[in-house]
């Protein structure tokens, strides 16, 4: 049993590796949700969308978001009548999307949506939601003003100077893992850590309380998503500084530095030297490289 | 200028015939919103929905409801992931819900919202919501307890006993009619009440303050849905006997009488007679039955 933390972006590739190696069933992935969003009435939660249609099968690989051939008939008739969605969901995509705002509704658990509707989409994974909490990133501009960061990253795209970054939960109240996760850590041989954005992804899940102490316990290896300063995918450059890490495998190590036994940093890194890492390739460009790459990390595992 | 009374049954066929002979921005349909429902998240405005997509050429002939040729991508795969919704939705038709309660969110009301949306499907008529307020149907069965008419109709069939039927608007507050549609009325040269249900669709917008007073000042004329004791269309029957009043054009004229000056009457209703009431061929099959009915309607009409 392996447990995966992850983001959208970055960890879903080498969960692709994983699977060519283990079964769904012996892979359990705690994902970040403070990303997740109330949006026209429904509840998006894109990075377990995107890990839960990778485990499905229906996956599209081209922007590693969405089910590949999906239809837009609702999205572009919603354009024409004068409402452009924040984030664009397509036809099928919009059904999880509403299904799970359903359930919620309901009075379901994020936790308890998630098993369902992953339990219909045929999944043997297990996918964990950090928190049952409802939590969103914030970033701080000049003068303490808080930004969402949706507005942030999607709307400006970026292009805004920020001193900071912070999570709140709706009600203010302390953001925590639920039973389930911590329970999945301690039961799994090992923890990887995937190469997703350290503040907006991975960063939500540290700070989940619960997460770091049970993490101090297992056997835990961090793939670092920079090269030199240049991250692999996403905004985390600037989002690293204003967290006040250098945006380098440096500061993805230390932002890990309690919690991981071991950490990756890529062979073509050679500007910015992690003290013990080990030099892996961590450019994911096809399956067989994250088959690669998932079979180096598994071969580190202590595995009983 | 004439307004029209209308359900999302019966009258916007009367409303088809009427658009052959008027230009639309001659018709102002006053729309009940008796049957509107918050569902997965979207505001379903079932009789506004069918007379906007009549009048933007995207109405669903066949069944009277929703847009031709939609497809149904969504509502199949949330089927898929174990959530049914209660009315079908097609993805184009979802994204005119979508948008509308999007509106509403935004704190718009729905006469407002409307507006927008109609505008953006190119409308030419005028097509108001009989109220601003949120308000729903209720039978009442053995023992006084009530049931949301659409639990009635849609999951029970009708198959249940009832004993009456009343209206509440969500905060208890009475029901009235807009502005817009008291100046409607009134810059009318007449009023046309369709032969659409009386109990649930009618009834409801005549129950809104403001609205039989002001027809009493106009020339109005409504056309009977029901032919014997069978309504041409719809769940009319039980529901009027519910109410008090007999499921035949006798009836309908009862529940009418003190706001008409015309009473139309099918030719082939010879069991029932209602006093005074003019005859006609209320079935509208074809386009040119519809036409031929409105030219005949229109005929009484004191033109200015």
């Amino acid at each position: 049993m392996i447990t995966v933390l992850s983001g959208g972006t970055g960890t879903p590739k080498l969960i692709r590796g994983l699977r060519q190696i283990l079964q769904d069933d012996e892979i359990t992935i705690v994902v970040n949700t403070a990303e997740d969003l109330w949006m026209s009435g429904l509840y998006v939660s894109p990075d377990i969308d995107t890990v839960q249609y990778l485990f499905a099968g229906l996956l599209n690989m081209d922007s590693w978001w969405g089910i590949r051939g999906d239809s837009f008939e609702t999205f572009h008739t919603m354009e024409r009548l004068g409402y452009t969605e924040p984030l664009p969901l397509g036809d099928r995509d919009r059904a999880t999307n509403i299904v799970r705002a359903e359930f919620l509704r309901q009075g379901m658990t994020l936790t308890k949506a998630t098993e369902k509707i992953t339990k219909a989409y045929g999944i043997q994974a297990t996918i964990l939601p950090m928190s049952d909490q409802e939590v969103a990133t914030y970033v701080e501009l000049d003068g303490g003003i808080l930004m969402h960061y949706q507005e942030y990253w999607v709307n400006r795209r970026g292009n805004v100077s920020i001193t900071g970054v912070i999570r709140r939960t709706r009600d203010n109240s302390q953001l925590a893992a639920t039973s389930e996760v911590i329970t999945a850590i301690k039961e799994s041989d090992g923890v990887i850590i995937g190469p997703s954005n350290p503040v907006t992804s991975i960063g939500p899940i540290l700070e989940c309380a619960g997460v770091r102490e049970t993490l101090q316990e297992k056997f835990t290896i961090a793939v670092s998503p920079f090269i030199g300063n240049r991250p692999i995918s996403g905004p985390a450059a600037a989002l690293m500084q204003a967290w006040g890490y250098a945006p380098t495998s440096y500061g993805t190590w230390e932002v890990y530095k309690d919690v991981v036994n071991m950490f990756i940093q890529d062979t073509r890194d050679t500007e910015i030297e992690v003290p013990c890492a080990h030099r892996l390739d961590t450019m994911m460009t096809t399956e067989k490289k994250a088959e690669s790459l998932a079979w180096d990390l598994l071969s580190y595992f202590p595995w009983k």
